[in-house]
């Protein structure tokens, strides 16, 4: 006997049975949905990009360790993209000159990150990524946030199950450039032990900061900051720092608009926030689970006003966000927000067992008008099984109507119904039953 | 000045601005509409794959020169899938035992194979897969062929445009094997060569099968086989040799179905029809472009019911097809099929130049009231752009209507609508409005 190979996926990745598609082609749907109605417009490009357009912004970890690469057959190194924006702002950089802006765009597509498999991550997953370019002021973040919070609420969740956490990276620079003096060097570095205090216990977190030689005071500061609101913050950080920093004017700004807007209720200012991309460069955010027994972000996003420059001097502001197909749904089954999937199936047309053609003819033909009538009809593919068989696949897929054309129906042209539900049946015209 | 990146994409796949991907989804929406009217489930698997599933069956040419493959960081040899079929099976192996059969699946998803890009060839291209499983008789196939006639009709084809060809691989080797006595190696050459007839000069032909030592007489009554059809086969092949062949009974019961079912006059028996995958093993078919400046096969389908042994000792008889999108993309250019794709951005919500914040306050509000109403609104992201701006705006992005919302709208609770295409504007309330 021969070696029969795997019928495993590749580990960390994910085989879509129907049922499971149903729930996928549910959510892109709806993510669909609402980027329309705010009239982002669809796009996308390929899953295999040149390596350096993520080398030159992604972040370290990213590049270094969690990158598909390889050589084509031609020597080219290329990358399975581990997320969609750098490959987005190649795009809008070809283009540059004849596309009308502002520009909003949205894509729904895979990413592929080499990491551990672990509940909430895989290492394909899909991103929703939304994105509005060419508008430098705060209204362009509020319609981002807003696209979040209708997501959000056509998925059934609201105030209670989620919340947009949001801050500035200029802040952060005011802390730790303006306020502490730190170098660039130690800042880069302080900065990223911020962005994991989520996941560290306050000694931890004291201890990575002491690591890079930061004094207790200035560790206390940190800690301050990270804690602190909108309210207390020009206690943590001097206020001449603070009025010429145009990441708190922006944050003022954003805050009186969302409470306008009525967006307030899902909206909260939280200096903790960081985010690991290096292109992060003014108002960044995330959106937390409030599930108590699993609290956690679960996606967020970024001002990039810059990053468009590894392709060319160009200048164009930058915002937006994407979310994960994977977190999103462990949200939906921890709040029980996810419909049951119905079957597309409207009706099974049984075919008559018998070696006379008449009656598979009479079913194929009936078959194709209902869906000349836009009826989703399904038609048994044998010629002597029993009705009791193909009564009973109805019954096991859950199809909800059965058509009966046996001699009696052919004899008077009728077909008969049957309710799979309610168990009835009815003979009756095609044409009345369409 | 640092270097800057390409904005290219990879070479041979394809960036999708709005307006390719709207042409996109028309086509993914026709293909996914007529699979679900024919109650097939979608369903989905990674691009990665072990590449084994591929090493296996799909042939030489395919794994040797064209797959895209590398190890992962922990050395696992993996595909880019070049085809979606062994992931297909391979889904249906892992569960064999829990899904109900007969099996109707579809899935639209994207392939990789290094070719030289040239028209109507890409490295990168999407597929839509449609297979049943389970069935042994030529009704599934009878419904492959009536899903494949659905979908370009649907699309606006009719029987002058396009053709779906059909052979049997059990007649190639009854031609091969029994009538012409070749051993499986000297087979196995010949039907390759016949593969590629349809791109070599008669002679060219002649020399290729000469080089492999079949004899000038061998030659002739090959090339009478992929000269017959239905009525003549008979004279090329022996009676005997034909009544015992299960092809040459699938064709006739196939024939007969489609004349039935009003489908003959978009099909033909053209036994020249081979196909290049080592799996298929019955039914072959092709679909041409009739189309006299470019008359050549766009897509096919087989049975491969010994695929999945691959996987296992399972028995489940298969049949399906696949079409790509780039060929069909030229098909439709080609006989000015595809539709204009409209705009989706239905109203765009103008905002009234000025430092107080009402006007900004009315309009996003106005845009929220037409989005909940199911209208898809695009709100202006600018407080102090002229009017005129903001309708050449609309004007160049061809969106319908612009909403005003002045001192005048705002004092009578009214809104100003503007026809940009008749040029008419009128005033009324939003809820008339909607």
């Amino acid at each position: 006997m021969e070696n029969k190979l795997s019928t495993q996926p590749y580990k960390g990745a994910r085989d879509f049975y129907p049922e499971d598609m149903a729930t996928r082609n549910y959510i892109f749907n709806v993510w669909k949905k609402v980027c329309e109605s705010f009239c982002f417009e669809e796009y996308d490009f390929p899953i295999l990009e040149p390596f350096e357009i993520f080398s030159a912004k992604s972040g370290e970890e990213l590049v270094n360790q969690q990158i598909f690469s390889f050589e084509d057959k031609a020597g080219r190194k290329l990358a399975i993209r581990p997320e969609l924006t750098p490959g987005t702002v190649r795009m809008i950089a070809q283009k540059f000159k004849e596309i009308q802006k502002p520009i909003k765009w949205f894509m729904i597509g895979n990413n592929w990150r080499f990491e551990k498999p672990q509940l909430g991550r895989g290492r394909e997953f899909f991103q929703l990524e939304v994105n509005t370019f060419g508008v430098s002021g705060v209204l362009a973040d509020l319609e981002i946030i807003s696209i979040i919070v209708e997501i959000m609420k056509d998925f059934g969740a609201d105030e209670k199950m989620f919340e947009v956490c949001i801050s500035d990276r200029r802040l952060i620079f005011a802390l730790l450039n303006d306020a502490l003096g730190l170098n660039e060097e130690t800042s880069n570095k302080a900065r990223k032990i911020m962005d994991k205090r989520q996941k560290l216990s306050k000694d931890e977190f004291s201890e990575l900061l002491k690591e890079i030689d930061l004094e207790d005071n200035k560790i206390e500061i940190i800690e301050q900051f990270m804690d602190s609101n909108l309210d207390n913050l020009e206690k943590v950080l001097d206020k001449n720092v603070l009025k010429e920093n145009k990441g708190y004017e922006t944050i003022k700004n954003l805050f009186s608009y969302l409470d306008n807007s009525g967006l307030l209720k899902y909206c909260r200012f939280d200096p903790s926030i960081i985010r690991g991309f290096d292109y992060s460069d003014g108002l960044v955010y995330e959106v937390f689970d409030k599930n108590p027994n699993n609290k956690r972000s679960m996606f967020g996003g970024e001002r990039f006003d810059k990053l468009i420059n590894i392709f060319g001097d160009f200048e164009l502001p930058a915002t937006g966000f994407a979310m994960g197909d994977i977190t999103l749904l462990e949200f939906l089954k921890g709040w029980n927000l996810l419909p049951k999937m119905d079957s597309k199936t409207e009706f099974l047309v049984t075919v008559w067992p018998s070696d006379e053609s008449k009656y598979l003819t009479a079913s194929l033909k009936t078959a194709n008008k209902l869906r000349s009538a836009g009826k989703n009809a399904e038609i048994w593919l044998e010629t002597d099984s029993k009705l009791d068989k193909q009564l009973k696949y109805a019954d096991k897929k859950q199809i909800p109507y059965c058509l009966i054309l046996g001699e009696k129906e052919l004899d008077s042209g009728t077909v008969t119904i049957k309710d799979m539900k309610a168990n009835e049946q009815k003979t009756m015209s095609l044409n009345d039953l369409i």
